[in-house]
């Protein structure tokens, strides 16, 4: 019990210092690694099998909906950038410049994408002339760059992978409805796939993307009460089409602008399942997104048809569509292995030892909860699938209720500071529509909005801003954020 | 018929200029796009739909043979890329130099990776402590860019997708049969999958990758006689571990150097599936890789249950996981479909009217050779999947048969070079494995030592260097290369 016990004591406690144990968590069950590029993260095994499961989920959903995927070039030349105004001023100062290729200096200098509204349009200038040729649904998996100065895994890192969707649609209407279907695919996946809660919102003009005329965003809460943006989806309306000159012939012949959208989701959501489900003992993952979902772990070993019958629960399992290992190295102890499964999130472990075999039963052991579960070894992958159903649908109910009991609602402004300073969490509050009380709160407080819900956003006739006291138009949720 | 004619005829005849006709049927089957962007290539949804199956039959190979995927930096600092001297040597002329990171120049600039080598053993240094590291098998999809100077869809652009593989072994063994296991991989991949037969062999020294101690290859030969290197496989010995000081403890407790390989396959095989298998009428794609392998299109649609009865035989082949479209476009003739559907190269279509349906049948035409079978509506689904595996079936065949009528055996240099001047294909010719030699046959044929082959590459006695007439030591294929 030694070995595991200090196993588990490598990793700081989640209340006493939450950014440590973050840290903890990311290295000790070996989602990244470093190299020496600066501010740039490695994706270890561990960690690049849950994003090629989120990718699976998110493309399926996306393919459902008509998308097609492509790939477009890395490098955006300077004017290509320069095209759309608040484009290039949102993103020009944290772009990484290529100057030089091969032994020559460039004639125009290219940066590597931030995101890559400019290229898309630049395509779709030359691929869109009739409206037979709308509406395009592309999407492409890729890297971006972006040079922060500070930097943390999964959460801020210069390069980080994620997928852009880029739209362009006949019609203003037909672009809005792209715009929020794609926030609810965001919305279903992280509450299905990662049993993360989100609240769907609209951000304000303040934190809208550069260039977009709306921007719809899921928010998260994390477990240190910390807000994080999970999701964007924007409508740019013609505006990019206006600068890259795209239009095509309608129906009726009339030369129109298409009206764009995209939207975008990243390996930052790795990090939100490690501050939502993680906990002392290291990550928990959800059933749905783990790429090792069990682990069977015998007991005595050596006993005689006790690696069999591990051996045997191993292969039910898996041919019952549950990803599963079996952990027979012969120099740890069980011990060390519960507390190694624990620490990697595995989301449940089944124990096996001659005791049990003679009862003909294991023990599934939860992750999540830590609860033990006998059950007979010739049921035992139905069981195994059932109890991950169970574990998939109690965590996210978990972070549900942790989320409700993390969200207050502020009338007044002294409250409303309070209840930011001392209750780590959203906090709900009225607000005039006004970037000066919007500035003063973040001043203030150092919580941003968030969003306007789009289920009850709007206010009512008496409703006052929470910081100046005139007329409410929105309500919204602030918080201090990732 | 006129319509249909025209459609064709936008593709310039293969015999009469190969490249021309190879733009476009790239054009034509929509398979890639351009941007601003000078020398880099847009993958459409039709091109990048076959990289996606690439991906995913490759990425399942690989993790058979235990093979785990990781994500790298893109970016690779200057000292770093200088720690292999052979290896620099060989990238350093055709990278790309970031210099800038936001608005300030950078302490020392980063090329973006051409291959990621020296990323890996940057992160293997760390990360290898013990012979209980090792292996390591991770392998990783991006791009990379190279700055050529010419460029061309698919065979030749500034970035290209890939994967590369990076392993580190215990033992120099290990190490070379791995390195041969994954050019196995390679070969099964082209020939079952892509329908492309291929010679295995060995890179001469002057053709090996930079920093490499063996190069195994791939060959494979296009329509017009040139060779393709389809994929390479790299055996590193101990030489990078030494540059990046790689070392293990092993059993006994010796500090020991790790043995390391690469192996990468990319976009460059679409452009092999067009010349190897495309005709005058466009794309043929082998139905193993094909994003749509079957179309289906009504005749006199409008007729009574004529499009039912295609939807029906759609939703048959579906269901038996035939990825199947219908065709119900009301403002396109079924002639100008046919023509759409061989430029596109889906691997079969089929056709059903009134008459047919009458019948109860219904009729299958191959994309490969144009063959029609007529077939009871009841068994489609059936006779198409059998239909479509003898597709892939023959046109290996048909390719394996090209490729023997085109290599050809060559003893003395005049009759060497009378083949590489006359007939295109490969030429099989003895050498005495001096560099000199292989630098004169370039010199005067333009041709190049393509491999020595695993099987048969051995001279014998009395063999004699087609070039200097001297004792031969290798058996080598020559050919033009793309």
């Amino acid at each position: 019990m030694a070995e595991n016990k200090k196993l588990v004591e490598q990793i700081t406690s989640r209340d006493e210092d939450f950014a440590q144990w973050y840290t903890d968590v990311v290295k000790k069950a070996e989602l990244t690694g470093y190299t020496s590029v600066k501010g740039c993260m490695v994706l270890k095994p561990a960690g690049f099998a849950i994003w090629e499961n989120m990718k699976a989920e998110l493309d399926r959903r996306f393919k459902e909906t008509g998308v097609e995927n492509v790939y477009l070039p890395m490098f955006i030349p300077e004017s290509l950038l320069n095209k759309e105004k608040d484009h290039v001023e949102g993103f020009a100062p944290e772009v990484a410049w290529v100057t030089h290729g091969g032994l020559e200096p460039l004639q125009e200098r290219m940066c590597v994408r931030p995101t890559s509204e400019t290229l898309f349009c630049d395509l779709y200038n030359k691929d869109i002339q009739s409206y037979r040729d709308l509406p395009k649904l592309y999407n492409q998996w890729c890297s971006v760059v972006r040079w922060e100065k500070t930097t943390r895994p999964f959460l801020r890192s210069r390069e980080f992978l994620w997928q852009e969707g880029h739209t362009a649609h006949a019609t203003a209407e037909e672009a809005e409805a792209r715009t929020v279907q794609m926030l609810n695919v965001y919305a279903d996946f992280c509450e299905e796939v990662l049993a993360i809660p989100v609240v769907k919102g609209r951000k304000t003009d303040k934190e809208k993307f550069a260039g977009a005329v709306a921007t719809y965003t899921i928010e998260s809460l994390m477990h240190d009460g910390k807000a994080l943006q999970s999701g964007t989806s924007h409508n740019f309306g013609d505006g990019f089409a206006r600068a890259f000159d795209i239009t095509y012939l309608s129906k009726e012949n009339k030369l129109e602008y298409v009206h764009q959208t995209s939207w975008g989701m990243t390996t930052r959501m790795i990090g939100a399942i490690i501050m939502v489900h993680g906990d002392d003992s290291g990550l928990v993952l959800p059933p749905r997104i783990a790429p090792t979902q069990c682990v069977v772990i015998p007991i005595r070993q050596k006993a005689e048809g006790v690696l069999d019958k591990a051996g045997e629960i191993t292969a039910a399992l898996k041919a019952a569509g549950i990803r599963t290992k079996l952990d027979d190295d012969n120099s740890r102890s069980p011990g060390w292995k519960f507390a190694d499964q624990e620490m990697r999130g595995f989301p449940m472990r089944i124990e096996v030892g001659p005791k049990d075999i003679e009862q003909g039963v294991c023990v599934l052991v939860r992750r999540d909860n830590r609860e033990k579960i006998v059950v007979k070894i010739e049921n035992v992958a139905e069981e195994a699938a059932k109890l991950l159903e169970t574990i998939q649908k109690d965590m996210f109910e978990r972070a549900k209720a942790f989320r409700e009991e993390h969200t207050f609602e502020a009338f007044d402004y002294e409250s409303f500071k309070k209840a930011v300073d001392e209750k780590p969490g959203f906090v709900k509050a009225y607000w005039c529509g006004e970037l000066e009380c919007e500035d003063q709160i973040k001043a203030d407080t150092t919580a941003t909005s968030r969003c306007c819900p789009l289920i009850g956003g709007e206010a009512h006739d008496g409703d006052t801003c929470v910081c100046c006291g005139k007329p409410a138009k929105k309500l919204i949720y602030w918080g201090k954020a990732y």
